[in-house]
């Protein structure tokens, strides 16, 4: 079969497919003096190159190596072997930890270019363990123990993470309803071990980051996140909530909070967006333009909340109002155009006249095929 | 179909295919004393090794990614989408920015293992951005707006290039003709701006470079290029002429020039040097080893001349009489044997005895493979 | 035809094949107070993880492009083209330099996680150069003059080995054996050259070695193996010696000696260790648990020795008892758990209570997929 690449398949089982993505962005923002800089403005950059395979192997075996490649580097992605031949699956190998909706949600399936804030402030990323993961009709449950990202996976790194995600997602006629919870505990075990949690102002062009907490240091990490979605029809609407706490030895233990509410409609007769195995998946054009369509378009709004204040930290607030836009002409090929306005209080970086509470505006347009 | 390697087609216009090239070579110059040093002399190296894939989409779309991998990193060489249905297509990603012949003829097929000086020395490199190519049945005209390199798209890079090209490409007979001109602009948008032009002696294996005008402040950049080729059955000659100006505040505008003249003929009867698109493109040997031939053979000579001196800036004189040897034994292998002889004029590496005025022999043997 | 992955092929001769190989370990050792501290204990890692390509071209052509991304940097592993029609074959590019039978079977049918300690000490590597091999029926001659690895091609390396093996593999009934002697020469065409040899201890996870010679200037570097090997129905027993010399310049050649001995079993009946052109191969289950059975299943023991002390020079000596098992489920997935005891003399790294003399616990768990 063909799923933007070939798909080859055996009678007895096996199969194999190459994978691979390109996002070419255009994108900037716009701060007041002495906040940005040079470092700001309208830039472009290839936002992920992936390439790698997957494959089935009869008996219930499956395998990815993907990994991206748009940074000079190699950074493994998904990276794992599993096995299952019911609705049980265990997995090992890299994944990600099952942190929330926008995070499990593929990258190039997100409402937005970039994912909301709290994603990225609070460290999400995949790491090297053994997950397992139960699949019912109505009901997904996930869970492992984690190591680090394999980059990060040096020999005096022995920290440890339990992850887990429990999702409620019945199928009420033609209404998809997504309700989950998921929890992580994450223990450096390290004396001198030191996180910072900050977030790039939804532009990835920039690497300034406008909320920060700068390094604390971490006896014990503790995330809560609970998430609920509605797809009706066209529309849909979408929510997370999570709660960060950072167990600290000798001084207070601050919590840290991110989330956001969003809604959406596809414009386009007869198309929805996509859901899949407790994430938002793929959206396809009914009629593409190889059928004489025009694709399938989508406009989203989010409104966006991080808090990195707590206590005697002053990390920052940032609020944002984002709108986006999505084009498919095809299954396989998108375009998103995005816009945001965001609002920040005790900013991490001050403008040219020392003040820290400010807007900013936002855009970016995305080109993106995959296979 | 297979082209090297499996392309694998749908009846509805889905296709795929892995790309890969690997370049071994073996190579050397030879100095005055005091010159190249242990930096010098004969060693050995990947030049190139490629992996990659690409593929059609119905409806005109298309897609490259490639990356270089011989040097432990990951150089992203062509990554790109097109649409295009008819003779005119549209690209975005990272391409060539049409920058004269030599540049543009794939280093799979180039006369020599390395290219002219004047495209090393002038900073021709692949670069992102959103170019156009209207191809007609005796005309090309490719054009497009740049960024810069992947790999230095950091978030304070907001360099510009406009880069065009015409080519008119007329058959006459069995005879080809190639007559372009190319053009170049840009600007660095950045006060701290430098570029250095300067050129390995065409032997790869040493980083030494003979010519250099060291780092020049920049404002813009300016170039122009002449481009005539002619294939006349086992006959071709081919030559460029270009020049590279550069704007600088405060100080004189100096202009570079480079080119070369070639000749080049193919010794097996019935062979002939590949062209395609405003390139030069595969030598197919109609009797290969497979089929008891002894594939193509090919002899190439050329006059290089870079010239880096104007004004006040001394980078030097570089003149240099080439002859090549290509042989083919099948469609996708190919070793190329290289000698050359160089003068320098002002060189930026002075002998032993302080002579900037020397001349240099150099060799190369590559062993090549492409799918 | 199916190899894991897909393997296309033409009716005149054309192949190609994906290649790929993930490695998960779990690995540790427990060592007296202050020898490996917090790089010790146990970690996780991706010990490799390789994705490439190779096939075949009509005529006798071969050619295979694989790389090791599990590091976030491209390592090279084979890159290499190959010409033969008969029992001789001529190989341009990087490939392992016939240093010994645990070094040139792969690192997927190894009998333990980690090779032989000497392997590893005396600096064995694949390196770019030009090779042949004659194989006849119970003859095997390999030979080539290599540079250097890949990674280490700069300009002002100019090193040069030649490296050999003849192995005597003959069929004696149902009984395979194996006797090979190999013998290396380099010369690393530097006065400032030094080497360095030293030995995990069979854990991939520390980066601490507790034997190491440090850095020693070397004029040239000598090397001879002996190599024996039986496998007769599900046992096997196989042992290796080497002698390292080195050469320097003022100064006294010590010679540096590793070395093993094993015995193993495959437990399940019907099922062997696999031998190919003068290595071991794959263990290839008869019953795999798709087919109902339980896969196939082994154990070995190994004896393991290193000294490098010699004269002047005191690197210390490594003892080791291993013992592994491995079960194969299917023929492409391998899981494999060591138990070792390391017994050390003269250690490079001393305890906390300045002892340089004790032993140390080391286990590993791997699970691996390749095709």
């Amino acid at each position: 079969s063909w799923k933007g690449a070939p798909e080859i398949k055996t009678a007895d089982g096996w199969s194999f497919k190459p994978r691979g993505r390109v996002q070419v962005d255009l994108a900037g923002i716009d701060t007041p003096v002495g906040v940005t800089g040079v470092r700001g403005g309208t830039a472009t950059e290839f936002r992920r190159v992936y390439l790698g395979v997957d494959g089935k192997i009869p008996g219930g075996f499956a395998y990815r190596v993907e990994a991206d490649i748009a940074n000079g580097e190699v950074e493994l992605t998904d990276v794992y072997m599993s096995y299952g031949t019911g609705p049980l699956t265990v997995t090992a190998g890299q994944v990600k930890p099952f942190n929330g909706l926008d995070d499990m949600t593929s990258d190039l399936f997100t409402s937005f270019m970039e994912r909301a804030a709290f994603v990225q402030a609070f460290g999400f990323e995949r790491r090297v363990g053994l997950s397992a993961q139960y699949k019912g009709k109505a009901l997904l449950l996930q869970g492992g123990v984690f190591g680090d990202n394999a980059a990060d996976l040096t020999d005096s790194n022995h920290s440890l993470s339990i992850d887990g995600r429990a999702v409620f997602m019945p199928k009420l006629g033609d209404t998809q309803l997504h309700l989950a919870a998921s929890g992580h505990w994450r223990d450096p075990n390290d004396p001198a071990a030191t996180v910072r949690y900050r977030a790039r102002p939804f532009v990835h062009t920039t690497d300034v980051r406008l909320v920060d907490t700068g390094l604390l240091d971490v006896a014990s990490e503790r995330g809560l996140g609970l998430e609920g979605a509605v797809i009706a029809g066209p529309f849909h609407a979408a929510g997370e909530a999570y709660w960060q706490t950072l167990k600290r030895s000798g001084a207070a233990d601050p919590t840290f909070f991110g989330g956001y509410a969003e809604v959406g409609m596809v414009l386009t007769p007869g198309d929805a967006r996509g859901y899949k195995d407790g994430a938002f998946d793929r959206l396809k054009p009914s009629k593409p333009i190889t059928a004489g369509g025009i694709g399938a378009i989508e406009v989203n709004a989010r409104y966006d909340h991080l808090d990195l204040n707590d206590g005697a930290i002053i990390g920052g607030r940032q609020q944002a109002a984002l709108i986006g836009l999505v084009w498919a002409p095809i299954d396989y090929i998108r375009i998103t155009a995005n816009y945001g306005k965001l609002w920040i209080d005790d900013a991490r970086v001050a403008t040219a006249t020392g003040d820290r509470d400010y807007s900013a505006d936002t855009f970016g347009l995305r080109t993106q095929i995959d296979f």
